[in-house]
């Protein structure tokens, strides 16, 4: 796999979508740029769009260095660990031999026809690294340094990123409103931060399954995610070379990565939940740790007594890692593993700064189990689970539904909020209605707008595929965009400050008949610029004084801007040269035959 | 065209993408039923879908005879005129000569190069007919019925439809807040209803335009949009043909036809606003109520007072007809001709049972100029012609926004039902952020989907093409399912009487694995189809007892019901198993380091 080949997609799986930077190289219609920090090892990327009248857009960019000309990246080699210097010289971490890595770990068991080999081929061939963790067991988290009154590099490339000061940035981590997920052994993320005070972010998920695998596959959906707007990424493989497709990927992200520990450890014991045991998952833990993983999702909250609740449920359990915990559970008649060892595990997180993502594994699978008892039972869990990890300093955002109709929505986002002390929600959606498959961007992108809007800091995408099968890569594209949607509806509604900035910009290049500015201006210049091709192809129509809907004659916007022009150059004039006939038809006298209400 | 091309889209141009009819040919999944009225004539045409488990569902059905193959249809023929007997019956209509189709009707001038002839080729070769209208000029509009008591078999065909007492419609209707648009002259469509208390509504837009135009595609995208689910189509057509296509149109559709006869009227004036009177817009409401159309939009409340209001928007006027009405108001200096004549127009539309429409010419085109003066000014405007139509028994909705976000949206139905008494909302989307051009079915359905819940009743779809081109096939389907999504979420919302029986359907079918019901039971079956057989395509995948995304091993759904019938067979048996377990567990004692907050 080369550079190229990372960040160019292939002309013959998508023709139509080039990547953005394919197209700004021929239109030049933006650039990377960077934000100065006060050291010169934080410079924070942006977005910045150019455009036709001489002004420019900065916009908050998750591409990467892969949008960057000037940076060399190379797939094989990873992004260069831009927070390396800023973790040493914290000082309270340290490299070790770490644990070894087993055939086990990517799915290969010993008695297998390949025996004991691991995939050879496959493994990353970067810089060696030694993994890293605590000096002395403390806590190494963003949490415990804003709770010291620290003011971390992180923390001020992320108050950068959202134009906002740093000591916002700690207050809202330090009061476990906010997490900046960055695990130490993740050196190569641009730091980014999640609480209802910032933009509101998108997850992407990725990952190989039993059905379908290959790392290069799963690389390039990686990078394909961000380049179109994910903030982070999770990382959900369940079938072979899990451990190292997930090297690939972190080695290579430029957003956090998170993942489900559990899956990969109920693959190490065959896929039998009750052969799952606290030691499998813990070490499982370590690995991924020890890899470099930001967050994990954990459902401690999937208490044995709350499996009955669900038996009356339209659709049960849906989610994988909650009916894992709840046959495991089951099969015992113990309590769950995961939460009788919350504590140590809150001990293990902290060494590395995994931030908590709490899983919702009884989160409703259809409109019908919404807020149910099931659901809410386990968030209270969550909430007193909360509690324990900011005990330990362990960064934590709290997973929500699901499937919810739009009237129930806000009572999850208030009860979260209750019950778990502000901290970030993380939500899947949540679908407003059962009756789409393979429309579940859709039905899914209303509740997330709405969520979002209310509180939400992290959206889950939803791709069209979500209930029917794997998502390709047009529907990874889809997912993010859509999602991306929610969440800038969600900024607009929230009236965070400039959110509003993108919209304007585009409006006026809209009524300025400014069309390659609405192009780059999109969330997707591409199949924006195509769908406008399809009807007016030639090059002189994208910058004609109408649009391809009505042709010459019958455009509103020129309708509007012929009144303008014929009415005065300035504001100030039109209004006048308006205000004055307008004056001129009120002093005709009472020729209406209609009294207006105003 | 034959009945065929008609019914079965072409299969080179859409190979994945089978019509529903054509599937169920094949699958056997649902076929067309109808509810028996009080009467032969009144039998309400229902979907209903067969599951495997031998119950059925039954479902709201907008397709018309197109998807019955008892009813043999041909649309060079028309569609039979199912409601001629009960307006014949009522005596207060009668048939006249009617106004002479002229060469400009369908944009040919006497100058222009093929002279004053007619596109012969194109004329609708049905059954000769002649216009009806009132006989002694009064009110023959389901208001004027509902207003003195009377239930008309369109009211019961609707309250069959809607499962609500024919009182319910009457008294809907008659208060003004309900709609049934059923021209006298437009026998042939299946009566619907547009109101709050009812099933949210959903119209799509088709019509050709300067740039491109076929009678043939204009008909063949109304049958695909009712197909999908479109409750209403408008022609908004402004090229060449323009009467024919209509003409095409109307006898074929089983849905209400609405337009904007300001379109066609300014075609007659070769696109020169200024050049448009009172006579010419008159005559043209005229020839297209002979015709048919159900319900017009009329522009009036753009009053030349409130164009200044305008001046300072980012969009300035982005509605057409806003537009054209504000520069013919500017051209002149004087008072809207709608405005000055919406009296004598009430005169006719009643004449004929034409619904009006109330434009919002002045809707805000950006998320900055959302909630403006001019937009609310307009509305109060709107109040006041909706109380002057109610006076002459004209059925009216007002239509509204347009580019809304989140947080204002709650405001414009809160505003627009106090203002106009509770008549009934047609909004465009509203759309939420404007940074997405070629995905603004998204960021509208969004807004679409809030907008229902709160009180809309019926939606105008936003394809994907919206702002950039002209919607194709796919953009149209895409259009409506959307919309089909967010209208069906606000039901939800709404607690619409057995809305969620739909939703609790599929989500069984989803948690038994019976993926053909699944299919069957989908807003649009061909593509949930199409995308569980990319990953999963042999057939005896569809039986299979596990999902595509996660194969054999790792199916929640799996794990779920392995633990229902662990548990026992039925509901109570689980029930009781489950407690028991639960209170074995309790039994074992204080193991918890955790109490729960219950």
């Amino acid at each position: 796999m080369t550079n190229k080949d990372a960040r160019t997609p292939a002309s013959t799986q998508n023709a139509t979508n080039g990547s953005p930077d394919a197209e700004a190289g021929k239109s030049n219609g933006w650039h990377k740029a960077y934000l100065a920090g006060s050291r010169p090892d934080v410079h924070v990327p942006v977005r910045q769009v150019h455009l036709t009248n001489g002004r420019s857009v900065t916009l908050y960019d998750t591409s990467g260095p892969y949008t960057d000309p000037a940076v060399p990246t190379d797939v094989r080699r990873g992004l260069t660990p831009l927070r390396e210097n800023w973790i040493v010289a914290r000082g309270d971490t340290e490299e070790y031999a770490g644990r070894p890595v087993r055939p086990e770990d990517d799915g290969i068991k010993h008695t297998s026809p390949r025996g004991g080999l691991r995939n050879l081929d496959a493994v990353f061939p970067g810089r060696p690294r030694l993994p890293r963790r605590s000096r002395d067991g403390g806590a190494v988290t963003q949490l415990a340094y804003a709770v010291r009154g620290e003011i971390t590099p992180e923390m001020e490339f992320v108050a950068l990123r959202e134009n906002v000061s740093p000591e916002v940035v700690r207050e809202e981590i330090a009061a476990g409103r906010a997490v900046l997920p960055a695990n130490v052994n993740h050196p190569e993320i641009e730091p980014m931060i999640i609480g209802k005070r910032f933009l509101v972010k998108v997850n992407a998920n990725i990952g190989n399954s039993a059905v379908t695998s290959s790392i290069e596959e799963e690389v390039e959906k990686m990078t394909w995610a961000t380049r179109w707007g994910a903030d982070t990424v999770m990382d959900l493989s369940t079938g072979r070379n899990i451990h190292t497709t997930r090297e690939w990927v972190l080695r290579n992200s430029p957003v956090p990565i998170g993942t489900v520990p559990l899956y990969q450890a109920l693959e190490k014991v065959d896929g039998r939940a009750e052969e799952l045991t606290w030691e499998i998952y813990k070490d499982t833990v370590i690995e991924q740790a020890e890899q470099g993983v930001d967050y994990m999702t954990v459902h401690a909250g999937v208490r044995l007594p709350y499996v009955p609740l669900t038996a009356n449920r339209k659709t049960g359990i849906v989610s994988r890692g909650g009916s894992i915990m709840a046959a495991w559970c089951l099969a015992h008649h113990k309590e769950s593993f995961l939460y009788e060892n919350f504590e140590e595990l809150c001990e293990i997180l902290a060494a590395y700064d995994v931030t908590y993502s709490l899983g919702d594994g009884l989160r409703p699978g259809s409109i019908a189990d919404a807020n149910d008892e099931a659901q809410f039972a386990e968030l209270r869990t969550l909430g007193e689970l909360n509690r324990i990890a900011r005990r330990f300093h362990v960064q934590t955002m709290i997973e929500g539904p699901g499937h919810v109709p739009m009237h129930k929505i806000k009572e999850n986002i208030d009860l979260q909020q209750e019950i778990c002390d502000e901290a970030p929600f993380y939500t899947l959606g949540p679908l407003t209605t059962d009756i789409a498959p393979a429309y579940d961007h859709i039905t899914s992108g209303i509740g997330a707008a709405m969520i979002a809007w209310w509180g939400t800091a992290m959206l889950c995408y939803v791709t069209p595929k979500e209930h029917l099968g794997l998502p390709n890569r047009d529907d990874v594209k889809t997912g993010v965009i859509t999602y991306k949607i929610a969440a800038h509806a969600a900024d607009l509604a929230k009236g965070h400050p400039g959110a509003q900035e993108w919209d304007d910009a585009l409006s006026d290049a809209r009524f300025e008949f400014r069309w390659e500015d609405q192009f780059n201006l999109a969330l997707d210049p591409d199949t924006a610029r195509e769908f406008h091709d399809e009807t007016l192809p030639a090059e002189p129509a994208k910058t004609a004084h109408f649009c391809s809907m009505c042709g010459p004659k019958f455009c509103s916007m020129k309708i509007s801007q012929d009144i303008r022009r014929e009415h005065g150059g300035s504001k100030a004039e039109i209004e006048e040269g308006m205000a004055r006939k307008a004056e001129e038809f009120a002093a005709t006298g009472n020729r209406v035959y209609l009294p207006i209400a105003e």
